[in-house]
C-alpha cells in the first residue's frame, strides 16, 4: 500500500491522510464508519486536472460551436457559432468566467441546446483525441494530477465509494472519466443541460435543452447535488477554490469522523501558482485546521 | 445459479431472462455486452414491492403529516396537517392519485417543505419500523416480490449494475433500499423534492423546499433522470405500468441488445389483479415482444 501513494512525498497532508483512513477503517476504533457511509467527493478541476489558463470546459465548447458551425453553415450568422467560427476572440473574452458566469452559462446553454445527446458525445469524445493545453502541449485529458489519482485508487480500495463533484460539465467528463480516473459514469456529479425525451420518425432521443439542471453544482449546489445524487454526506471532501467550501461544510457538518482537502495551487514552474478564487477557502482551512495540500511540496510529481 | 432464481417457476419468460444474460455476458456472442454498459433499471411501486391499495408513499406521507400535526399545535389548523390529525379521510380522498396528480403533487411538496433532510429521515426510518399493509397485515417493507429481489441478484452476478427508476420519493425509499433489496442509496433514482442548503447558527443544513426536481420521475421522466443519473440506457428493464413505457424504449433505442419485463398484476388471490394503469404497455408488450411476466403463473412465491 505504500506504494499506492508513490507520488506524494513523505508530509504532515499524507501523514494525516493515512491516519484517517486507518481511523475509519478499523472496527476497533471509536473512529470507524461503516463502508456504506464512506463517500468521498473530489472536485475537478483544480483538484484533479489542472484548470489553468481556462477551465477545459471551456476550450470543448468553443471548439463544439465551431466545429458545428463548419457542419452547418446555417450556423455561422449567429453568436457565438459565428464567433468560434471566425477566431473572433473577442468576443468570447467577455464572457470573463469570474466576472460574469451567469450571462455565460446562458450562453452555454443556449447554443449546446439541440443536439442529441448521443451527438454531443459522439463529438466530444473526438474532441478529447486531440485537443492539447497551450501550455504543456499534453492532451487535455493528460493532464491529470497523478497524487490524486493514487489517492482516489487508496480509498477505494478501502471500500470508499468515490464520487466526482465538478462545477462543470457532468456530460463532458463521463466521456472520459472512466479512463482517465477509474470514474464510472454514474460516479460523476457536475452541471448538467436539461434533457428532453423526444419522439422521431426512427426512434426517440434525448435532447439537450437550453437550460442547466437547477442548482449548478457549485457552491451551495454542491452538498444539495450530492445529497441527490448519493444520498448522504462525504466524509472526506477534496477541492481547491472558494466553489468546494460548501462540500467541505457538508462534510464537517455530518457527524461522522472527516477529512478535508485543499489542493493549494503553489508551484508556477510545474503547473501554476494562484491563490485568487481559493481567498476563502484556505481561510476556513487555517481556521478549522482543515488540510491544505503543497503541490509544490507535498507532490512528488504533478502530472499522471 | 439455478437457486439464485428460486421462486421463479420453468416458463418462457425465466427462459428468455437466463438466455438474454447468458448472451450478453458471453464474450464470444455477437450480444456481448461489456460490463459498463450492462445497466439495469427497476421501477419500484407494482415491480418490486405491492403497489395496492394505494402507492406506499401515500401511507408514508399522510402519516407523516399526522406525526408533524402531533408534534406542533400550530400546524393542526393548516391542511393537509388538519386532515391527517383529525383522520378526515374525505379531504384526502378528492387528491385521487390517478385523477390529480399535479394537485397532488403540489400538495406534497408544500406540506413536505420545511423539515430538514435529517428530520425527514429520521421520522420516515421510524414509520417503516411499525406500519402496515391494511390487507396482508405485514409491514409495507416486507411487501416485496421474492422473484425481482432474486432477479436483482441473478443480474449483480452477471456484471449488471442495478438502479431503481421509480416515480415514488426517492429519499423515502432510500432509507430501506439497502435493507430490503440490496441497493444502495446511491443507486435509487425517484421524484424527489428541491434541497436548499441554509446555514443555521449550530451549522449548515439540508432543508427541504416545496417544489419537486424537475422532470418528476415518471413516465418520459424516466429515461431523463436514468441518462442523469447514470449516464447512459439500461439493457434490461422492469415495469409494471404505463410509467414505464419510455424507460423500455429506451432501453430499445439503446443500440445494444435488451429485455424489457413487464410485470402483469393477475393474481388476485395471492395479491392483487388489475390492468388499470397498464393497457398501453401490455399493447407495447405485444407489439414489440416485450415479455409480460405473469405473477400467477411465473412466480412460484411472490412476497419475500
Amino acid at each position: 500500500m505504500a506504494k499506492a501513494l508513490a507520488s506524494w512525498r513523505e508530509s504532515t497532508n499524507l501523514k494525516s491522510i493515512k491516519e484517517f483512513v486507518q481511523r475509519v477503517t478499523d472496527p476497533a476504533h471509536a473512529d470507524f464508519v461503516p463502508p456504506a457511509q464512506r463517500v468521498a467527493t473530489f472536485d475537478n478541476d483544480g483538484t484533479l486536472w489542472c484548470e489553468k489558463p481556462v477551465y477545459t470546459q471551456v476550450y470543448a465548447a468553443l471548439a463544439g460551436f465551431a466545429q458545428r458551425a463548419k457542419a452547418d453553415p446555417t450556423l455561422r450568422d449567429r453568436q457565438p457559432f459565428k464567433a468560434a467560427y471566425d477566431g473572433d476572440n473577442k468576443y468570447f473574452a467577455k464572457y470573463s468566467i469570474e466576472a460574469n458566469l451567469p450571462k455565460l452559462e446562458r450562453m452555454l446553454a443556449e447554443a449546446m441546446a439541440g443536439e442529441t445527446q448521443a451527438e454531443f458525445e459522439a463529438r466530444s469524445a473526438g474532441w478529447f483525441e486531440t485537443a492539447r493545453h497551450p501550455r504543456f502541449g499534453r492532451l487535455f485529458k493528460e493532464m491529470t494530477y497523478a497524487p490524486m489519482i493514487q489517492l482516489i485508487g487508496y480509498l477505494r480500495a478501502h471500500e470508499f465509494q468515490v464520487f466526482m463533484c465538478t462545477g462543470s460539465s457532468m456530460d463532458l467528463m463521463r466521456i472520459i472519466s472512466d479512463e482517465i480516473y477509474g470514474l464510472s459514469r454514474d460516479t460523476i456529479i457536475g452541471s448538467s443541460l436539461m434533457l428532453e425525451w423526444q419522439p422521431r420518425s426512427d426512434g426517440p432521443v434525448l435532447v439537450r435543452a437550453p437550460a442547466f439542471v437547477k442548482p449548478i453544482n457549485d457552491g451551495p449546489g454542491k452538498p444539495v447535488n450530492i445529497q441527490r445524487h448519493v444520498g448522504r454526506p462525504p466524509i472526506l471532501v477534496a477541492g481547491n477554490s472558494n466553489g468546494d467550501i460548501e462540500m467541505m461544510q457538508f462534510a464537517a457538518a455530518s457527524g461522522l469522523p472527516y477529512l478535508n482537502l485543499l489542493v493549494h495551487h503553489d508551484d508556477g514552474e510545474r503547473e501554476y501558482a494562484y491563490d485568487v478564487g481559493a481567498e476563502k477557502a484556505l481561510a476556513l482551512c487555517a481556521e478549522h485546521g482543515w488540510s491544505v495540500i503543497s503541490m509544490a511540496n507535498d507532490w512528488h510529481t504533478i502530472f499522471r
